[in-house]
């Protein structure tokens, strides 16, 4: 019996974190970190479910629950095994849907929307492969993986058979890496100490706390004001000495002058890699950035909308440090084809995460990059903020500054019924109550009901 | 008595134009033109409301009107001198949510939402002051018009002072100007002819046509099968004449290196610009493609989504023809900061038209231009397409190959309420009669409800 797509369910889902300024930096002072939220269901009969979401920061989530549905029709009916076994085609049919590709093309909320729906298949691959998403990837020949990507506006900088060959040379050692990361498990930095609302005795006391746990680079946003960001930066370079790195963040505050004088203030305190001084989509910017304050590292990649912008980032050697996140672009297939371009270009990825989510979804693609794509883990290392996790299935393990590699079979990206539930926005308990308590863990566990797209 | 924006209503409006194959391109095999549509009310008393809109192509239009909603917390209840007398933070209130912010930033369907609701404001304030748009932009002065412009992410190539300084080098020419453009329009050209699904013997019919009217420059789109391109272009350029420009269009269907032989195959036939040769985010793309093809001419713009990507193309020498979009970046304020990129690199602005009442709107920037900035219609043209102007309250006037100078206060941007209603998506009659007649000048003329957001 052939299976069949047969449910397409999204849930709009908002945590309140702008109380406490958790995330706060220079672009986004009061975030509501949230998810647009959809989970696909079968007739198989295996009782397994893909999931996946787009994250948001609050406003507009019901915005990017509303580009998810527009995917629907793509989905339900569809054969379960031939759009699974072909992802790279399933992942041309919503990219070239030529009248949802207006609204793009291939950027901004219908892009994200894209990559909620890829995530979920491939984590409803991975389910039932029985493999975690990283080891799912990482047993793929090079051909197997070439196919998933769209090689279209990147063969001036990297063609199939380039890509091949790269896939090729890294694939002797992947047995070896495969034993070594699930030894080991993959190094994480933290953003925790960092958050521009947070005061200078929390700030030094969770700088503190994460060398003692075992991390070797923490992160702090700057960008509002130069003085503040200058005492800060002093102040956490005293905490953890000379030995620990620590970027600093500046989303997208800067122009190209603001920023070579701002960094020039910051440089004596040794940042590790300055993240998103400008504009996302400013590649030429960035590399004048870059040339005037070298041998300063600079990194972006977080809302760099597609692999065409990440193509010329390279080309125009704009970045030291590529930051994927597993959201923003069209999904696990785009971040194929990103990882392809940053190794042939050489640079190491290190992904943005936290937010909702994020960390359970990245930490996949890192692990899969050190297997069978860059081969090496050497100056990359994975987001982490200490966040939200306890919503999630399956949350990341972060173990003296390293991610444990999961062993559940999936994209780990499945939240818990009871907060689908409780944070539903806006008929949940967190938001229906004034007062409700922010405790999910006196809330029952029932099942979501969500907002089922007719078939 | 202060005034206070009371209304916000939006329309998902549908035109089946796929049904005849209109504006079928090599990238856009079956649109169906349409329009999330708003409409903002005051309690001024004057009668008066402001009409914006973004453009897409069908599917998806849903979650555009979902992304204007999104935008209606930032209008209702606010002073209504306060918000028009000052468009620059008006603008920014909308661009700077850093909710919202997150789905682009400034991309996609939020940036194309905050243009419908942006435009929507300036229909307004023109109909307010009882001047066309064009007019009441060519009467403000330097000053007022730089302060419409958000110069963040710009200033490595234009500053305010700069943006000034060439605004006051046209301001003495105005008057002239004004007087020339109400007497003789501004320069349009026809895409009418060119559309990919039509049979050679249709084409050689509208170009004779086109010449016949008044013509000086047509638009063929290509890009789908060189040997059909080449004939297609040879027949045109048989039909026209030398003297005849004919542009020729991909629709981004080309990879670097497929443009430039693409190309080459075209050039002989004399195409006097080749337009969106690849990805409209590939700035590096298009500065190859226009090194390896010159002196054919490279033409971009209607898919490129802000002002910073713009800044790019100027920075990075990737075209000689600029082509701004009314609705896609963020309305006109936008549409200003990048007139005044273009004339700061002396590249010619030939918008991109067509669409639902993209002509109407589009035509008031290049009048503008003419009168206030580039102070030159040379090598200018806006395109035009004939097609759904009869819905349009205010519709575009071409007559001997040229706009004329709209005189009716406001942007033109009002589409008939017959129209809201006949073709509202998905309950209109248009779409609930399988047999409807597309005749709407049989419908009645009544009051289109559409959905308003509650204040």
């Amino acid at each position: 019996m052939m299976a069949r797509f047969t449910s397409f369910t999204t849930h709009d889902v908002r945590f309140p974190t702008s109380r406490d300024l958790d995330g706060s930096d220079a672009m986004n002072p009061d975030p509501d970190y949230s998810a647009a939220y959809v989970v696909i269901g079968t007739d198989a009969g295996d009782g397994l479910e893909g999931h996946g979401f787009a994250f948001t920061i609050g406003r507009g989530n019901d915005v990017q629950v509303a580009a998810i549905e527009a995917l629907a029709g793509h989905v339900l009916g569809r054969d379960v095994d031939a759009a699974l076994d072909d992802m790279g085609a399933t992942w041309k049919s919503f990219v070239d849907d030529s009248q949802l590709r207006w609204l793009g093309p291939e950027k901004g909320v219908m892009h994200m929307a894209i990559s909620a729906v890829v995530n979920a298949l491939w984590d409803l691959r991975a389910k039932r492969a029985g493999l975690p998403l990283w080891d799912l990837l990482s047993r793929m020949s090079p051909e197997e993986l070439v196919a998933l990507v769209d090689f279209r506006y990147l063969t001036d900088a990297l063609t199939r058979e380039e890509a091949l060959e790269l896939l090729r040379r890294s694939e002797p050692g992947r047995a070896e890496r495969r034993a070594e990361l699930l030894r080991t498990g993959f190094p994480a930095y933290t953003t925790s100490p960092g958050w521009l609302g947070y005061s200078d005795d929390k700030l030094v006391r969770l700088a503190r706390e994460a060398v003692a746990d075992g991390f070797t680079q923490i992160k702090l946003k700057v960008g509002a004001h130069v003085e503040d960001d200058v005492r800060r930066l002093e102040l956490a370079r005293a905490t953890v000495g000379p030995d620990v790195r620590i970027a600093v963040d500046a989303n997208q505050r800067w122009d190209v002058g603001d920023a070579v004088e701002w960094i020039s203030r910051l440089a004596p305190f040794d940042p590790w890699w300055v993240e998103e001084p400008t504009s996302p989509d400013d590649v030429l910017g960035h590399a004048a950035i870059r040339r005037a304050v070298a041998p300063v590292k600079i990194a972006t990649g977080e809302h760099v909308q597609n692999r065409i912008v990440f193509k010329q980032l390279l080309q125009a050697g704009s970045l030291d440090v590529l930051q994927i996140d597993a959201a923003r672009v069209a999904g696990v297939n785009e971040n194929v084809a990103i990882l392809l371009l940053a190794a042939k270009f050489g640079v190491p990825v290190c992904p943005h995460a936290g937010g909702v989510g994020l960390c359970e979804l990245v930490q996949h693609l890192s692990m899969f990059d050190f297997v069978a794509v860059a081969g090496t883990r050497e100056d990359r290392v994975v987001e982490y903020v200490d966040h939200l996790h306890e919503h999630f299935v399956d949350p990341v393990v972060v173990e003296r500054g390293a991610y444990r590699a999961p062993t559940t079979p999936g994209f780990s990206a499945q939240i818990l019924p009871r907060t689908l539930r409780h944070f539903a926005f806006p008929d949940g308990a967190e938001w229906t109550a004034a007062t409700a308590a922010t405790d999910t863990a006196a809330v029952p566990i029932t099942t979501a009901p969500g907002r089922q797209v007719p078939a």
